[in-house]
């Protein structure tokens, strides 16, 4: 392979607030950069093998990110202008969860180790399972969350917790920030006696395709969108020897307000769904971006909501183009039939954010639902769509795909059948069911999910949590294995101290 | 949809010794059947979702094909060939395995309970999270096991157990089987107060296809060839909607015979081995398909098995179309440059079955292996590669592609360093390595890992124990839901004793 045809690309770090561009930060990988980087990485997999330094290297990852975090929230305020405060909490999130799966390599249940003796007597040999590596992982940074989902993020701390070197395809939105946390992350890796090869940065669209591709990918974690995502899914499953693809894509996140929860905590209901979705300047992907409320008892949910929504700060989104997309979908779907806007989402230019946007919301008829209206518009907008009865309630729900969230707003002391059937029927649309509350905020603790049918992921797994390193693993038994050849962790006497089924 | 343009097409039981047609069982299922079959199958979900009549309904199914034990093992021998003591062994292990997925169902672990109580001083909700079936499973059966891989196998078994209604796509070289197993399992259905559409029955090649294309198939389980298995891979990847193909396809099942083990051990590998590689006339996925022998000691092992597969009684294969292919492989394979056919694999008519074959064994030189010899060969055929030296063995394994097992076999005392490394370099080529004894015989055992890298697999998932039921499931997380909202196993004080992590 060769790149010396390839034009090198400059990637440039830009500040949204203003669509300038800031520095070249590095140039686009081309094939020969991402074979090296794969290789590389690959070559790390022994190294890695060491489930002691793994979490050593986790904690180190998290020390290096935290000496640099004024540096770190700087660069990453620069180019995403998601706010020093909101960054922090970023951070101490994404420290957290290294920690954590620290913490999860040193427990090892992870590896689910299982011992069956032999019994000769039902003619059953000595069995003993534990789970290895899969092998690279390619991690795809999402745009909203240049840190915890993003270099150093829940993919490549569970991949490296697993034991899989990572190679990121960095999101062409914080490429500074990209490359400050990569070197962090390296430097970490070296700290503790492991190659600085454990993790790798490249940047590019083509690099991404490249990387999907790459014979010693071993599997893919990705967060965007669902054109891209399913785009890249497509390449993985084409290749000779398809991998596993766990992408989160795309989610509207419905909400139900039901009659008698309308018309008790209207206030409530409006203040709380105007503060979800103005949240971060509605990027988020578990934005409520598709409410449900009872067409006879609309108008205190709307006006609370309004007012509310009205009050929210005008902000910049994370890049120009998004910001286009997010005006010119919003202008779409305020010209369908039928479609009230009853907040203008607007271009708000502000002191020292010349790109900034104010939240909008629309409102429309179930009966005149367009299907445009069910497509995810990234950015501070929801949609209330009026139902008038318990069909046309049906009628929507029935035309969902799948979501990460799916919300019900019930009255306080609504938890009669009706309630419950209402949420056996969200079960099927998302992996998360939120009552009484909001879907913005995502955990990370040991019960949290964050997935759900597609095309809000493309597995059944989760990228949030514990559980999150399953993904990168797959079983191994050996049978008969004299105890020398074993591996320590499933040899006699559990000399490691792990957790263990022996049946 | 509509099927009057298609022209139904028969069905027919053969009988594998003669190649003769035994009877019409069948007609093939067009668009229209299929699509009833998942919409009827879709519409017992709910009725499924009682873990205690699912329990019920494994264990009743399991005892309905024991009663009518002479009528299965008596059709199946028609159509298969594979004689009544193995196939009265076949069905032992397949109500075995009903009964162990009835005893997973009520243990509860697989629902894997987690619950994180609210801590509002890290802002935490309450958390409680689950695992939830799927819906519709697609099962194709294998050709191979006519009842522990088809429409009673484990893939249905495990589908049931996770609350997955079952369509299976039976296979044409044993529909009467296939047609009886569903009718005791839709009979065991309704014993237990369930609609008998929980399990179906289509035939066909198209059926199948648009069985995977079904809006409402929400995953797929496959055992059968590489090509037959990867086209539906990529029809499922291709959907608008993917959904989950778990498949098993094709394995080499290598086995690395060391320079000590031959010159120690070479009567009992050369026996060994040709016990394995000839059972159930070499049709099982995991024969050993390709032996690497020291080159300086080969003779000794090479004359032993030679000996013992002589010996080996000629036997039917599947079907004249799997003769065929298996004639015709071997003979291909024996006529590369530096193939040496050790013994012939050829057509040996015997009394009442005149499509009988007898097993053959090649041999080759490691620096004359055609990629042809990479391929499987369905049948009683093995090939014994001659090595040199430790670099023309690794040359060797550098080549193969992923296998469900990998055999090693080592002298009596020999478990030292380049042992170990020798295992540690067959840990990326299989699911499950063996030592001193052969892969043929797959427990049914929670230990036991029946998958491997692709092709062996399309998932990281294994068909065989405990753990297949998880390829059925998704996890879903309520927050902050009433207790009366909440589904039973995640309520308070834990009202069903279920295994439970409590954070």
């Amino acid at each position: 392979m060769s790149t010396d045809a390839v034009p090198s690309t400059a990637v440039v770090s830009h500040d949204p607030r203003t669509g300038e561009p800031r520095a070249e930060i590095a140039v686009e990988a081309g094939p020969a950069e991402v074979d090296r980087a794969v290789r590389a990485a690959a070559a790390t997999l022994d190294a890695l093998a060491d489930r002691t330094r793994r979490a050593a290297l986790l904690r180190a990852a998290a020390d290096r990110l935290e000496a640099a975090a004024e540096e770190v929230v700087a660069t990453a305020d620069a180019e995403t202008a998601l706010g020093p405060v909101r960054l922090r909490g970023e951070l101490a999130r994404t420290t957290y969860q290294l920690r954590e799966f620290a913490a999860v390599v040193e427990h090892g249940a992870f590896l689910d180790l299982a011992l069956d003796r032999a019994d000769p007597a039902l003619g059953r040999p000595d069995l003993r399972r534990m789970k290895l590596p899969l092998g690279v992982v390619a991690v795809f940074s999402a745009s909203n969350f240049p840190l915890a989902f993003s270099v150093p993020g829940g993919d490549t701390a569970s991949a490296l917790a697993a034991g899989c070197p990572v190679v990121v395809k960095g999101h062409p939105d914080h490429p500074a920030t990209g490359e400050l946390c990569a070197r962090l992350l390296r430097e970490a890796a070296e700290r503790v006696g492991l190659p600085a090869d454990v993790v790798a940065l490249v940047h590019g669209l083509d690099a991404g395709v490249e990387l999907v591709r790459h014979p010693l990918t071993a599997a893919v974690g990705f967060t965007g969108s669902v054109r891209g995502g399913r785009a890249l899914a497509d390449v993985a499953a084409a290749r000779p020897r398809p991998v596993p693809f766990h992408g989160e894509l795309g989610s509207l996140n419905p909400v139900v307000v039901t009659e008698r929860a309308a018309a008790t905590r209207a206030e409530e209901i409006g203040a709380g769904l105007a503060g979800s979705f103005t949240l971060g300047t509605g990027q988020f992907c578990v934005k409520p971006g598709l409410v449900l409320v009872p067409a006879a008892d609309s108008g205190p949910v709307e006006k609370a909501v309004v007012a509310a929504a009205a009050q929210a700060a005008p902000g910049p989104l994370l890049d120009p183009r998004m910001r286009r997309a997010f005006l010119d979908g919003v202008r779409q779907r305020a010209d369908l039939p039928g479609v009230e806007e009853l907040l203008a989402a607007d271009a708000e230019p502000v002191d020292g954010a010349p790109l900034a946007v104010r939240a909008g919301v629309l409102a429309v008829g179930a009966a005149q639902l367009a299907e445009e209206l069910l497509e995810e518009c990234f950015g501070p907008v929801t949609v209330l769509v009026r139902y008038r009865t318990a069909e046309e309630l049906e009628t929507v729900l029935g035309r969902l795909t799948g979501n990460l969230t799916a919300t019900v707003q019930l009255a306080a002391d609504e938890d009669g059948p009706e309630a419950a059937a209402l949420l056996r029927r969200l079960e099927p649309l998302a992996g998360r069911l939120v009552v009484n509350a909001w879907p913005t905020g995502v955990a990370v603790a040991p019960a949290m999910h964050h997935g759900g049918p597609y095309p809000a992921t493309t597995s059944t797994s989760t990228s949030v949590g514990a559980t999150a390193i399953e993904r990168w693993l797959r079983p191994i038994t050996y049978q008969n294995a004299p105890q020398a050849l074993l591996p320590e962790e499933l040899r006699d006497g559990n000399p490691l101290g792990l957790p263990r089924r022996e049946n």
